[in-house]
C-alpha cells in the first residue's frame, strides 16, 4: 500500500489518520470471510462483511424484544463490529467441536489485538471494549446480540430449506441446542425461532439424532 | 414465506414482529445488488450489502474529520441505511449520465415507500428520515456521509490499479470532478483523496480527457 503512504505523504496529512485508513481498508478483508449460511436466493455462502450489515440493522430493529432493556445503538454498533476478528481467526462454525471452539478464543484474541490495534487507541478501545463485551455474554446487550447473531442464519437457513443443516448432518438436538439461547436473551424471538425450529422439523428439514431416535421407539 | 407466517402464528407473536422480520429478510436482498467497485483482492464486485457495512464503520472512524462536526454515531447508522433503495432501484453508477441519475430520483423514491414501509411505522419514519437526508445532501451530516460514500470506492479502486475506472473509460477529469464534493465535507479527507488521484494520474492510471490533452498540448 505504498500508494497510501504516499498519499499521506503528499497530503502532509498525519499519524492519525493513517491509523485510520489502514484499518479501513483492512476491513475490506472480512468481505472475504465465508461463513456456512447460504444468502436467502440460495446462490452462494454469505461473507462477514454483508453479515455484520445485516445483523447490524435486525439489531436496531429487534432491540426492543430483549427482556431487559439494551440500548438498540450501542447493540448495533456491537454487532457491527462483533466478527471483524475472523478477518484473522476465520469463521468458527456454531456446531464445530469443543476443540475448535476453544481453540477459536486464542486465535480471536490475538487477532483482536492486531486489527484493532491499528487505529488510535482512543478508537481502538472502543472498538475492542465492545468485541470483548460481546464475546464476554455477561451483559444482556452481549446475550441480546448473540441471540440477533443465531436468529438471522436460523431464519436464512429456513429460507433454503435448512441447506446448511443437510449439508453438514446437524441434528435436530444440536439445532435446539445452539438456538435454544436466543431465549436467555429474548422469551419473544425465541418463541418464534423455536416454532420455526418445530415446524422444520415436523416438516423433515431437521432430524432428531440418532440417539434419540432409537430412544423415543424404545 | 410462509413459514415465517407460519412460526408467529404458531408462536402467537403480533403483527410487528412480523413487519420487523419481514423488513430483516428483506435486507437480505442487498447483498446481491452489485456495484462496480472491485473489493480489494480484485476477486470480485462488491455488492451494496457488504458495502454498506464498510462505509458505515469507515464513518465512525472518520466523522471527527468533517469540517464541521457531525455525530459520528448518526453518520454511521445513515451510511448503513443510506443504499437500501437499490433493492429495488438497483445500484446507478456514480459516473453514470445525467438521464441515469434522473431516473435514480424516481426509482429510489418508490423504494423507500415499499421497503421502509415494510417496518411498524415508527421504524419505518426513522429509516425513511435518514435516507431523505442523505439524499437531500442539505447538512453537514448527510454530506459528510457522502464524503465517506465516495473516499472508500477511490481507496479501493486505487488498491486494484484504477480497474473500475480504465474498464469504463472514466476520465480523469470525471473522477476530479465526482470526487472533489469529499471537499465539501472534510478538508483533511479531500487533502488526501486528491493525492491519490494525482498520484494516480501521475502513474498513468487516470488519463485526462481527450479534449484536456489536447487543450494541454496546443
Amino acid at each position: 500500500m505504498d500508494w497510501l503512504e504516499r498519499a499521506l505523504e503528499d497530503s502532509g496529512e498525519g499519524e492519525r489518520l493513517r491509523r485510520q485508513l489502514r484499518f479501513v481498508l483492512e476491513l475490506d478483508r472480512a468481505k472475504s470471510v465465508l461463513r456456512r449460511t447460504y444468502i436467502t436466493d440460495g446462490s452462494r455462502l454469505e461473507n462477514d462483511g454483508e453479515h455484520m450489515w445485516h445483523v447490524m440493522l435486525a439489531g436496531l430493529v429487534l432491540a426492543e424484544h430483549a427482556d431487559e432493556p439494551v440500548d438498540p445503538v450501542r447493540l448495533a454498533l456491537m454487532l457491527a463490529v462483533h466478527d471483524i476478528v475472523e478477518i484473522d481467526a476465520g469463521d468458527t462454525f456454531v456446531y464445530a467441536g469443543a476443540e475448535a471452539q476453544a481453540d477459536k478464543v486464542v486465535r480471536e484474541k490475538a487477532a483482536a489485538e492486531r486489527i484493532f490495534g491499528l487505529l488510535p487507541a482512543d478508537q481502538g478501545d472502543a472498538f475492542a471494549d465492545l468485541w470483548a463485551e460481546f464475546e464476554a455474554q455477561e451483559t444482556p446487550l452481549a446475550r441480546m446480540a448473540a441471540a440477533i447473531d443465531r436468529l438471522l442464519p436460523l431464519m436464512m437457513n429456513r429460507a433454503v430449506e435448512a441447506r446448511t443443516w443437510r449439508e453438514h448432518g446437524i441434528t435436530a438436538d444440536e439445532v435446539f441446542a445452539v438456538n435454544s439461547r436466543i431465549g436467555e436473551a429474548s422469551s419473544a424471538l425465541w418463541s418464534f425461532a423455536r416454532a420455526v425450529l418445530q415446524a422444520a422439523e415436523s416438516d423433515g428439514l431437521l432430524e432428531r439424532a440418532p440417539g434419540r431416535v432409537q430412544e423415543a421407539q424404545s
